[in-house]
């Protein structure tokens, strides 16, 4: 009956113990051995006689010996007249030694060797946040009502927004791989009316920039009758909330990543695209918000309203996909705005990056047929999509996480390859 | 403030109550029009005048009125002297009436109007338990230990298995859908030892048949330090029935779809791949179970263990993938084998239909050369996979089960395709 190493200081003392893990590290002594078993729990001491023969650092082992106390030892218990079986041949030396508290390797070694470098405690606790952070996604959804769906990744045409698409051979048919769930979590707002999934989205937009993969996971949440997007960003609120509270349990890997999770207040503040264009200092008719004018928004919540979280409502129409629903919230007591100009839309920024992207859709079939000729295009190309909407749509909306750049901001990571199992760009398809 | 129309009933008599929903059905009889709202989570009656103007059927709408009981009305309440807002224009008729009690169309009409004939209550709540196996799935991993994953979907070398792979444009590269998250599971053993992915699987198999999608969802398992594969299948066991009591609460759904629920055993029977073809009267030679077999083994299993299922262990080696482990279990009491044909292997059997296969994985990295090179192939090709093998790996198994197989034996869908939200295959990329 195998123990985990962080079971070791429950077993009682003097009982026989076995263990099964790596061999983390071993260090010939002149009077003794030491060899560190790590499995998946965390790391146990064995000690054996000096001049043991201890299988490499990686080979996976069967140690069995006696639970003795020892307050020096990791967790208060080593064991000792322990026989140790190797599992397999001697394992190869790791690129790095794993055994340090600190994995200090360049981004294309960590890259290149991802599957024997994930293993470092402090990496391996990265995706233990990213793992924390699905359940909570999910946990919180769930409550709420939310039915979780799945829906093709690939697709027959390529018409949702300007992201560019992966061409797929399909049984000598053209087809794309999607870049988003969208049109599919949109029809299906009709069927369940909550709905949320996680799943791959594939971006072939030649960026090779710190926060883009061509490959990511994207958490996607639709729900129907609302009154407006902020009613979509309520629901992200008790989302990131439960993601947090999820991380926050994990707190060992927490510790090893040294993450630092933000306080996600009651209410989000929001400011409109225009104030911020404002209180950065951007000509009132910039499109976009610049990356350092993200960075100015975030401080001055955090300043402001003591969040790492702010909401930035009411982009420009012209720069949302067609499906975006226009502005329509009263200003009261905020400037006057254009309305034909600003949607019902927002950007999430945490810690001055754009994490979120969401926002109120068009509900009725007639807005998005007027949208799709305003865009130079026929209504038929859309028609598997329109045909929930000819049959009847709630006001709905929603929004997406990106789940790398998510968990990057919480560990500080510089790049979001850092925090992917096996990321794909530009340049990268192995490992 | 919204009510849901399961909880009129506990709506106080007399008060104001708003309903949003779809338009389920309109009765305009002589003396008064029936309204029947539907939302997600149920059905309510709403009582208006004689001759009043009600949306088309399908169409969206907020209802306020008085929550008035009345045994004759579901759930025994209703609202009357009420007011009713169509929240889009009136909605298009739907291609089949979708107020009743079954939904009796064609495959091709079901598929062809996915996004309108989901909403049918009936074959919404095949969803329903899809989404609770995943519930299912998840908890009872998530209880022993595990951690999700996420692997690549995009691929560079189409190596695994025979099954045939669609080849991606990537950014001028040629790339490949990946067939399953086998090899990335496999090296994530050597960093959580115990993981699972949910995602979808891409198979180019130009197989026309009632169980067979393009694509499809994937329910992986992989874990480290077994004994053999039984070992695995002891926690397929326990995910199963996770999965059966996710199912089991949600008893409207199981209710609305007939689905029939399989008791699930401490303990699954289990039979030699040889003593199955000996049970069916197949030739001893025989490679595969053909359908018929599996029928019989699965009555075989439900007349001798009272089980739905019922699990085939040590398959011939050549039959299985390049990674399967040789057959390593002593036969006491059962007959001779031939150890060097027969693998560590099984697949799972539900009601007649292979469900999962599994099975221990080779572990050391020498084997896996020699069974690449016996294939003949160069280990070199596969040198991102056996990085994790050159550096210590455990003894390995898992399995793979089919989403969609598995709701459809559940509810006894012929096709696997009534039960996909929006299916793929050799024919179809639309809706």
């Amino acid at each position: 009956m195998r123990s985990l190493c962080s079971s070791l200081g429950t077993a009682e003392a003097g009982s026989t113990v076995t263990l099964e893990g790596w061999v983390h590290r071993r260090r010939q002594l002149a009077r003794v051995t030491f060899l560190v078993v790590r499995d998946r729990s965390g790391l146990a001491q064995v000690v054996l006689p000096a001049g043991a023969a201890v299988p490499a650092e990686e080979t996976t082992v069967r140690v069995t010996g006696t639970a003795t106390r020892n307050p020096q030892a990791p967790g208060g218990t080593e064991v000792t007249d322990a026989t140790v079986l190797a599992l397999t041949e001697d394992a190869a030396t790791p690129p790095a030694e794993l055994w340090r508290p600190d994995l200090d390797v360049s981004l294309p070694t960590l890259l290149d060797h991802a599957p024997v470098l994930w293993r470092h405690p402090a990496q391996r606790a990265r995706w233990e946040l990213a793992a924390a952070s699905l359940r909570g996604f999910r946990a919180t959804l769930d409550g709420l009502g939310f039915t979780e769906v799945t829906t093709p990744k690939i697709v027959g045409t390529a018409t949702e927004s300007g992201a560019k698409v992966f061409p797929v051979d399909w049984f000598g048919r053209e087809a794309y791989l999607a870049q988003s769930p969208q049109f599919y979590k949109q029809q299906l707002v009709g069927v369940f009316e909550r709905v949320y999934e996680v799943g791959p989205v594939f971006r072939a937009e030649p960026h090779d920039t710190v926060r883009h993969l061509a490959e990511y996971r994207s958490l996607d949440v639709e729900l129907g009758f609302i009154e407006d997007h902020r009613d979509v960003l309520a629901v992200l609120r008790d989302v990131l909330a439960g993601m947090v509270d999820a991380v926050r349990a994990e707190e060992q890997a927490v510790s090893r990543t040294g993450a630092s999770l933000p306080v996600v207040p009651d209410e989000v503040p929001v400011i409109h695209f225009r104030d911020a264009l404002a209180l950065v200092g951007a000509p009132a008719d910039e499109p976009d918000l610049a990356p350092e004018h993200e960075r100015a928004v975030s401080a001055w919540a955090l300043a402001e309203h003591g969040s790492d979280l702010v909401a930035v409502e009411g982009q420009p129409l012209a720069k949302r996909p067609f499906y975006t629903h226009p502005w329509s919230r009263d200003g009261a007591g905020a400037p006057a705005r254009a309305t034909e100009r600003s949607s019902n839309s927002f950007d999430l920024l945490f810690r001055g990056l754009e994490l979120v992207t969401g926002g109120q859709r068009l509900h009725r079939v007639s807005d998005y047929e007027r949208a799709i000729r305003a865009r130079g295009e026929d209504p038929a190309t859309y028609d598997a999509y329109l045909q929930a909407f000819r049959h009847g749509m709630p006001p709905h909306g929603g929004f997406a996480i990106g789940l790398e750049r998510w968990v990057g901001r919480l560990v500080g990571a510089a790049n979001v390859r850092e925090v992917t199992l096996f990321p794909r760009d530009l340049n990268r398809l192995a490992p």
